[in-house]
């Protein structure tokens, strides 16, 4: 496992400083999947003028954000939960719904098994992507752990694959989960950067599948992660079930603030998605073709990637490239995937530039093909 | 009960506005404790150069601001918990120790009950404060309630009373704690507004009271509740426990910032205190001897008062004053207190003469006496 990982995510700039010395400034941080636009300068520039309101506690009912965002997802505020970020989501499902059986992907983002080993899951069962069906789980496997489980987290786009499900999969897992009684947690994070028109999600459709909850971020896509922000989805019950283990003010005034401005940004939205889906093609084929290393499909902001056998591990690269101050996520801890399995966020075409060629001369240091 | 506690705390200034037509920049908001001088200018001008470190994610492990408070406290890191608001520490204490039984004092701060509740305690039993005590619990009955309770909360000044304890009254209830192995929250989020000699506390002494938890605020002293941040003191194998509850991230990165610049704030702490201990005692004389309504001898930023028994109730009076752009703290819901109390923040002296004049108003209105 990389040291970077000491935590379980990417994005620990303060570990990459303390390890190798670097300076907040230096790093070029492909192992946090943020939006490479960075915050919508109109956010920053509101927050900034309303920095004052910090000396007021922020609405524990987050009223003015739920508004928001029902009028821009069509959805009724009882419908929505506000969260401290997507994880806080997660786990207030966790301690709402008191799931004694959780099944999850394996790989996936590792929060879904670490949130149900703190907050009291007496068995956590990995359904296994297969290599075989290019890293996506089969279908009557995953059936058979929702039949199984009393609660199962699923990743729509998945992280660290990025693969997705189709609407008719969705469907059937919600339908399934309905029948069986078991609660579906349906990870959204990082759908919003999927053109819409592929943006599969059971979002206006909740009422049929009541024990269907979407998570969503905010952070990611607004590029907003430190200052914490998400929601979940589902039919009200849910909601007030999740809400009443929320701890009061747990969302920060400035992030609520930033939430209701960005839910504004469309030119911003459609800039993002055009850049990451250029970027993403351009980075893959890069990679693939130049490289000769695997990479998946993935339809996200960020590429999972596997080196060829001949090359040192995924967490040889990690240090390798931490040393020149590049960050990548060592995925070999992942369940279902091998020591030479890593994964990159998907950049502005000069970063992306900038890896790829950090990339090269690994290849020349230490690529034995 | 006034319809500001809908959420069951003050500072509800979206309740406020959307219930009696208010904006923000009418409101003169008695009803949450905030330090008057509002954030240190230097955190304010520090966060807004700092701003595009949203982009990334914060430190899990709160390394830079433990490491301060370590530092300020001459405690070591490990015994150091950072949270999202002193509120989060509190439920990370209920969900890392998983009492039955919970004890607390009558009146106190309705989120210990509250909590409680929430994260599955069975019973919770309250210690009632004695008008014959002058609103302090008794000492012998807080014996018997820590003897009975798997967890103790108390409020160290207690709010709403503002009342504190006698150092050899900390030590006797931690070494009550420890005897009978309960655990012992002491509350101190409003120690640091009384004078340094007078902050008894037993932080230097933890070690000798493995049980004994202690929980700050840095929320109201510096003025920054729209932030969240407060922080946990305890021997690490309790930090430990508690650490393993909290969702990844749940403090944001412009808190930790925040944080780490307010513990050099020396002389905003001392000017701080002078003003709110001069303030505190005008505001008290000037109620009892100009309105004669009572108050309590709080030694916080706030104060405790009781209207005669000639006037209407303090819910009569929130909402007179509320319509005025006035929030005060209804306290009658508060079990221990009468229909008749309130509580009011210490400010600065021309919103604290404010207050004045709408009371003496009130008094020529509905005063009976």
């Amino acid at each position: 496992m990389g040291v970077l990982e000491k935590y379980g995510h990417g994005g620990d700039l303060q570990t990459a400083m303390e390890t190798y010395g670097l300076k907040s400034g230096q790093i070029l941080d492909f192992s946090a999947n943020i939006n490479p636009l960075g915050p919508p300068p109109s956010v920053m520039k509101m927050i900034q003028e309303e920095f004052a309101s910090i000396v007021h506690y922020p609405d524990p009912d987050h009223r003015r954000l739920r508004r928001a965002l029902s009028g821009r997802l069509g959805l009724e505020m009882k419908q929505l939960l506000i969260g401290n970020g997507a994880a806080e989501c997660m786990a207030l499902a966790m301690l709402a719904l008191v799931p004694e059986r959780v099944g999850v992907v394996y790989p996936s983002f590792s929060e879904y098994s670490q949130l149900a080993q703190q907050f009291g899951a007496r068995e956590i069962r990995g359904v296994y992507a297969r290599e075989d069906h290019g890293l996506m789980p089969d279908i009557e496997d995953l059936y058979e752990c929702i039949r199984w489980a009393d609660l199962v987290f699923i990743g729509h786009p998945n992280n660290p694959t990025g693969l997705v499900y189709r609407y008719e999969e969705l469907v059937k897992l919600a339908e399934a989960a309905t029948d069986s009684g078991t609660y579906l947690v349906l990870d959204e994070a990082f759908l919003d950067f999927l053109p819409e028109s592929a943006q599969d999600s059971l979002l206006g459709e909740l009422d049929q599948y009541p024990t269907t909850i979407l998570i969503r971020s905010m952070t990611k896509f607004y590029a907003i992660p430190g200052l914490r922000l998400g929601y979940a989805i589902a039919n009200p019950e849910l909601i007030t079930k999740m809400k009443g283990k929320q701890v009061s003010w747990s969302v920060n005034g400035l992030a609520l603030l930033a939430g209701e401005r960005c839910l504004k940004e469309r030119d911003y939205e459609e800039r993002t998605r055009k850049l990451i889906i250029e970027q993403r093609e351009r980075l893959s084929s890069s990679i693939t073709r130049n490289l000769g290393w695997k990479v998946w499909p993935g339809q996200a902001n960020f590429l999972l990637v596997r080196l060829p056998s001949s090359y040192p591990t995924s967490t040889h690269l990690q240090e390798w490239m931490a040393k020149r101050g590049i960050l990548i996520r060592d995925c070999s801890m992942y369940p279902g995937l091998s020591e030479r399995d890593f994964r990159i966020a998907v950049f502005d075409e000069e970063r992306n530039q900038r890896l790829l060629e950090a990339f090269a001369e690994y290849t020349e240091a230490w690529g034995r093909g």
